[in-house]
């Protein structure tokens, strides 16, 4: 899928530049990523498999957005938010492995490509996501002797901030209260309670991922503060767009199998609002999200990037 | 199991210094585990069940010891040493969760007590080992504004180190090279393999748990090598002892399904070498372990600690 172009913050459009950062971030990925002899063949292939699966890079894309946002000058120094970004997107792609894992949603089919354990059998897909999960950190926490203090202080609040988005209170917790809630029907699972899952399943991450951004980018509590709001909002739209995409979107476009949550009778925004409601939401929580930017007098891309989450076709 | 107490290293006998970090240790882990409402109940009483289910502590006691070990006076800061020892023991935690699981070994009991997938289910138990890796590199990260740079840089190179050694270039690598070789026979699995698998499955992670303590401790280079060589013939002794135990432990002590890796045909040194051999080469490593102290004018507890590995019962 090509994101909009129509929109230009700058000279790049924007199709550029999310194709140019896109293009860093898979460099970055490939380079980061272990290889034989330091680790066995098997693993590393079964983690590179399911890093390029043809990912969208949306979190990845957000984390250098957040940060290039808040550089005097617009373009973030990559050697210091590269490792950020891929640490987000090694931990997005661990949570898709095992979430479709069989003892979770037994999902076959993902970004057009069979899972992981159809691939490499269940044992291996397990220890790929954990693998993923693992490299992540130590892709934040590296670095060398003649690293500067600040840089040293900005990379552990980063990883801290995202090893809590991405743990029980965060991710983790959210796919706990998805798992527990599968089969019960909106009539008992009350609206709190699923945005209170989505904010932690897929927002949590989303918000890590900006944050991150911003935080590694040398922004100010205040500013890093407008990029959590605003990451917020726009993780709450993603998630309604994607019920929305599983229900409405083609097989083929959205590269997984559709309508898979309602059949699992999983609750989600179309099931409990109706798809126009549902929409409407959608579209109130990326204007919502916009106003934080503007607010904090902060944006670039991150404009943009709301754009897209809300006209995605996958 | 009560630690050796005939040999002393200062005014404490070995088993009163064993006791008292053992409750330091279970005292901070109770502390820093998430709690409601933070996070999902469920998510966090399956982590508490593993994380106290009876565990020797062998790898947070080799992080204290070792810090303790370089640290003049005897008595590291435990403020700053006991995350990393916190952290070791929860991603050797998860790591025994995740290898429980039915797609892996499919063991239901451990250190005497039915493992997570049984009590939990399978979906809860693999996302417990996942907050459980998760929280250990936010154990490590956090910190506050007022840590002083050399701190904050220490604690960035025992996450990196320790994340390192648990990843696909260590523990994970070991496991997917467990998975892939049982039910080879001893015939064309060779000794080379054998130790090259133990050494990242469990050799890796007692590794890091000795030098995150050196480091964390603040040793110089050379004094921190010479802790993971150390550590490195421990590690080897322990699986050694390990395997031995597995064929000759009673079921009860072990706490464990005891004849589970014969049964299952995984390598092992006494199927390899025979128990007599096996033992010979178990108390030559913890030779070697201690006479590595020795060269480098260390040791204290660590010493202790190797006699402890040699003369386990469970």
């Amino acid at each position: 899928m090509t994101p909009p172009s129509e929109s230009t913050a700058g000279v790049t459009t924007f199709a550029d530049y999310v194709r140019g950062r896109r293009a860093a971030v898979d460099e970055a990925l490939g380079r980061l990523l272990p290889s034989p002899p330091a680790c066995p063949p098997l693993i590393a292939e079964a983690m590179r498999y399911t890093v390029f699966a043809g990912g969208k890079r949306l979190r990845p894309l957000l984390t250098l957005a957040a940060a290039d946002s808040v550089t005097p000058g617009g373009m973030a120094n990559d050697g210091e938010v590269l490792p950020a970004a891929c640490a987000v997107e090694l931990i997005h792609t661990y949570s898709l492995v095992h979430d479709d894992l069989p003892a979770m949603d037994n999902d076959t089919l993902r970004r057009g490509q069979p899972t992981a354990h159809v691939v490499y059998g269940e044992a291996v897909a397990i220890l790929a996501g954990d693998a993923l999960l693992t490299e992540a950190f130590r892709v934040l926490a590296r670095g060398s002797e003649s690293d500067p203090a600040s840089l040293r202080a900005r990379r552990l609040r980063t990883l801290e901030y995202i090893a809590a988005a991405a743990g029980p209170e965060g991710m983790v917790g959210g796919q706990v209260m998805d798992v527990s809630s599968t089969g019960t029907t909106s009539a008992v699972f009350d609206t709190e309670r699923l945005r209170a899952t989505h904010e932690r399943k897929t927002g949590a991450l989303i918000r890590a991922a900006a944050v991150a951004g911003a935080l590694m980018g040398g922004s100010s509590h205040p500013v890093a503060d407008a990029v959590d709001r605003y990451a917020t909002h726009l993780g709450l739209a993603f998630q309604i767009v994607d019920d929305i995409l599983d229900i409405e979107g083609v097989q083929e476009d959205l590269g997984k199998t559709a309508g898979k949550d309602a059949d699992a009778g999983k609750p989600t925004y179309p099931a409990m609002f109706g798809l126009e409601e549902s929409r409407h939401l959608a579209a109130r929580s990326i204007a919502d999200a916009k106003a934080e930017l503007r607010t904090a007098g902060i944006g670039g891309r991150l404009f943009e990037i709301a754009d897209w989450v809300l006209s995605r076709t996958r």
